[in-house]
């Protein structure tokens, strides 16, 4: 029934740090760590790794740097069965700033990309690879991209030494048919590699892309509890986890840390599926818009936000 | 693109009121009423057809009957488009309670029943299209229902009269290649009829499984503002309109519709995506402990439901 190459990936604190500026507290951290391991979740992508001159501690919380010392103080004293992951994206983190496996408790670096920065993340990911790590590469918002230049990317992306490559809806536009459509594209072109998915939730339709994911041969699958996340958030991790057939995952542990730490910042933060964020995954369009609008005082004023962002030609 | 035999069948009012009793104000249905007009919707369920005699006005507001006077009342002064539904549960309303169609303003009745109950059904169904009503067979639960009893219920439904036969996925327990099964399955015992889909979002693929319903080759298409109904609620209306690419539909008068009436009254019940929603959904259970769960003073601690719910066979 299941398919042990299939890889579970929670993003809770890194995408859900996208809305808080990753100021979560150390208990936070350690629960949901402590939690993916009972769940038996493969990877929790613990926050992004980040040059310390590019960004600063007084604004970002330690997530937004991943250090070394920040990463021991929430997961000491308890068995590590895990992986943790990082993500790096192009132009915010120095190469003599990562450090080499050996000196970390990372497993895996993802590098992110648009597909014009497609040579930069290989670079980079050529040299994460050579420090130590397992290493992904994230093509982000492809529903924005030509045929000829995702061609050119996925041919780009071939002949590199990455072996594992995903496919982002990152404006939450896409329906299962496109995610059938793109999935076939990239286990063609990139037939000796593994293919992740992560996607976002403006059409409630995250968890469902997943599975056409996964129904398409797609092996890494990105989640977050609860489906926090920027925006719309992402496809939730407990949904998933309940889906697969695979007797090494336990719901029960997702269920306690989202009552425990999850349930308390649904209050402080909104995420999930509001009109606005709909709207920009219908117009397939970046969410920064509908992220502005949320945190505005006129938050419920969605028409307004409606009348804003679109024209009498796009949706009427 | 668009497939014109696609209705879309509004359930705001009466699959919402399971919320409320039927405890909205005219000048809620009256503004649905309007939304649905100027959208291009092709149905607009307000309510149930009761017999007074079976419920009390004291405790059920007005949707609860469907009476003309209240119709009228709220649909007064404007140009009728929007057809208008109800929907009739089998032992709650004696055939005599049904008005003929030339003394009503519902154009449709659409009877709910459980798969024992198909003869009594396809009996209330043959009357009210002798009253002179379209009408619908709206086959609910079937996720609990077995092979044999199935394609029994189907084969009885293939020799009535009736046109419209609904798949019903009342626990929101079904994942998308269920829906491309029993849609086939549907299409292929009931090949001279039309085939509807109602959906609960219990795990967030109300809209996903319509899709899949749709490609399927369904027709008549179920959803609410905002995803407005009982437990987890249902597909929602805006997402569905904004996906059919059909130009009789516009999408802003939802969003005007949402933004007056339906935020509202997110703040006074709980539809939607919660995780005891989730968790019956994914047990295939009826959603009744999860609302009763969510009515209680304890429905942030959702482990302890958890607990209560599950075994240790089936969601560990």
């Amino acid at each position: 029934m299941f398919r042990p190459q299939i890889k579970v990936v929670d993003c809770t604190v890194r995408d859900g740090g996208l809305m808080n500026k990753w100021q979560f507290t150390d208990e936070f951290v350690r629960t949901v760590y402590t939690a993916c391991n009972q769940a038996g979740i493969d990877y929790m992508e613990i926050g992004y790794l980040s040059s310390e001159s590019a960004f600063s501690r007084d604004e970002m919380g330690p997530w937004k740097f991943c250090a070394e010392k920040d990463i021991q103080r929430v997961i000491g004293g308890e068995e590590k069965k895990v992986k943790l992951s990082a993500m790096a994206d192009i132009g915010r983190i120095e190469f003599d700033d990562i450090p080499l496996k050996s000196e970390s408790s990372l497993d895996m670096v993802r590098v992110a990309c648009y597909v014009h920065q497609v040579d930069a993340a290989i670079a980079l990911a050529h040299h994460c690879m050579d420090k130590g790590y397992e290493v992904t590469i994230n093509l982000m918002a492809v529903s924005t991209v030509g045929l000829r230049d995702l061609e050119e990317a996925l041919n780009d992306l071939s002949k590199c030494r990455v072996p594992i490559i995903y496919l982002v809806d990152s404006f939450g536009a896409f329906y299962s048919e496109d995610i059938d459509t793109l999935s076939k594209k990239y286990m063609e072109a990139l037939p000796d590699k593994t293919i992740g998915i992560h996607c976002h939730n403006n059409q409630q339709l995250a968890f469902a892309n997943t599975i056409s994911a996964i129904i398409n041969g797609v092996n890494y699958l990105d989640g977050s509890l609860y489906g926090i996340g920027r925006g719309a958030g992402n496809c939730p991790l407990e949904l998933l986890v309940s889906f697969l057939k695979n007797p090494k995952f336990r719901v029960r542990p997702l269920i306690e840390v989202i009552e425990s730490q999850i349930i308390p910042w649904t209050k402080r933060i909104d995420w999930g599926y509001y009109i606005p964020y709909m709207i920009t995954g219908v117009l397939n369009q970046h969410p920064r818009s509908a992220m502005a609008h949320m945190e505005s005082d006129r938050k419920e004023q969605i028409t307004d936000f409606f009348n804003q962002v679109t024209t009498s030609t796009d949706l009427v």
